[in-house]
């Protein structure tokens, strides 16, 4: 194990790598060289990991390397876009062969699951950081953006969203604590890349929930011109957050708990029976939870009654001022 | 100007961006949305900076964000292909404005000069560090890689490398000195964007010299299986390394001095004639530094005998221990 060099470095992430016929030249030069399917878009995310900021020091380097690419993945599921090719860029204190094989794996096995190839990019010395570039292709027309909600439209969420942040708050509570349900749901997200991709052409505006469901859906509201209005009653809560910490503070999970990479979404109610045709096939979750009307910004109500959610609240104590 | 809400920040860096009608979705979305050409290969890169690494701490913002996307243009000139999108990843352990302004500048002045639309990206809280992902074109065949140089064909570099390496001893020494040719060539290196696109479908092999000719060349000859041979009395040297560090220092530096972000590179002779009526539109010189014959690894001589280059000598004092 111990201390390897740059080129180990590099064979022991180039280990594993899933293997495209669109990548002409991969890992091992200035550049990767790549060839674009005819017809599509080209879709591109970038987005860094900072250790203490984005997970506690000592987090696993299996979930580092899965997180890393899942939020990727996760911001291209809220494109509607197809995955395929990933560039890294890992800034590491002390070049640990253990550490760098740990994270490869949980890399590679994220990676594999959706067909995205390691093309290249660098180690550096420096803070553990990881930065990961992922690329992806969407037909012209079917990308989802976070600007086209209108009044009328529908919204929804996958999954369960505050699960994660529930699960961060057990790990820090007690970071030798038993994985369960919850802890697993923020080390190990699963990105909706496949929902992604059933939503292209379908929802109206995507966004995907890493800031929390406040927050991001504040941003389809911003950005489409629109007022987003949430029953708070319809919030999806698992039985796992209201037995640990009761109603009240699961729906604050719920409405701020950032980390999930569930996708929100708005629709026209005519294509909701196309929508639940194809979420039969998902392996999460759907939940209908509000509606759009002309105006400004993001309301929740519950049943029937305004309803101030606490969003001053933060969960992401092991840092200090999270951006 | 005082800290920046991420949302300032944003506008801080989309404020002065190159715009591009390819950039379907830029900045303020999940991803970028793009339309690539037809008929063109993607070329992607990806290159992260830490202060004190890379830079030394208290680098001026405009230079940091010019290296930035220099060393990711450098890799793409290297490449042989013509740049077109970035994305920026910040971290930044204070929001300061001006700081952020300045990052900007030095970023964007450079990006319209290649005509490089900034399309996304994050800010994140942590230790300074940029990670800038860049993408461009090449037509399939005329692509520069490392591993292309065969017995017979001759090297050449562009520029004066080692003169960066000069400025930086001379910045280490005294970070007040009064700016210099040298100084200027570390703190806004010139990517040579248009001499690699020149280069495209001419050159057998190229790469950029970041980490120092000895060591980028040594990776030719490893890439493609050859033995590459130096004349020293060949490298070019400045007027202004000479006067400062004497002729044998300023050899040393040329040979082992990185962060010029030159290009070397190799073509067989019956090229050269092609080669000198391009190089006469350059604005870097060319030289002719050597030759590639059967064999493995890479060889100094001076004037026919066997010279060993000291390069042991860490010039990058500033930091402990470069990768």
């Amino acid at each position: 194990m111990g201390r390897l060099s740059e080129a180990e470095i590099i064979q022991a992430l180039a280990a594993g790598v899933h293997g495209r016929r669109d990548v002409v030249v991969g890992i091992g030069d200035d550049g990767a060289v790549l060839a674009p399917p005819a017809g599509r878009h080209l879709v591109s995310v970038l987005d860094t990991l900072n250790e203490g900021i984005h997970f506690p020091a000592g987090t696993d380097a299996a979930a580092v390397g899965h997180r890393a690419l899942a939020v990727n993945l996760s911001d291209m599921a809220a494109m509607g876009a197809e995955p395929a090719w990933a560039g890294l860029s890992l800034s590491l204190a002390e070049p640990d062969g253990h550490w760098i094989r740990r994270f490869a794996e949980g890399f590679h096995s994220l990676a594999v699951r959706w067909g995205v190839a390691l093309i290249g990019g660098d180690t550096v010395r420096g803070p553990l950081s990881v930065a990961v570039h992922l690329m992806g292709f969407v037909a012209p027309g079917a990308m989802l953006t976070r600007c086209g909600a209108r009044p009328g439209d529908r919204v929804y969420v996958t999954g369960a969203p505050g699960e994660a942040m529930a699960g961060l708050q057990r790990l820090l509570a007690d970071p030798d604590v038993p994985s369960s349900h919850l802890t697993r749901r923020f080390l190990w997200p699963e990105p909706r890349v496949a929902e992604g991709g059933d939503l292209s052409g379908l929802a109206s505006a995507a966004i995907d929930l890493s800031d929390g469901l406040a927050t991001d859906l504040g941003r389809i509201a911003e950005a489409s011109g629109v007022r987003v209005v949430i029953d708070v009653e319809d919030l999806p809560q698992s039985e796992e957050m209201k037995a640990a910490f009761g109603p009240e503070v699961a729906t604050d999970l719920v409405i701020t708990g950032g980390d999930d990479y569930e996708l929100a979404f708005t629709m026209p109610p005519d294509r909701e029976a196309e929508l639940l045709a194809r979420a039969a096939g998902w392996s999460c979750s759907l939940s209908r939870i509000g509606h759009v009307e002309t105006g400004v910004g993001l309301a929740f109500r519950r049943n029937g009654r305004p309803f101030l959610p606490d969003t001053t609240r933060s969960w992401r104590h092991f840092q200090g001022d999270q951006r």
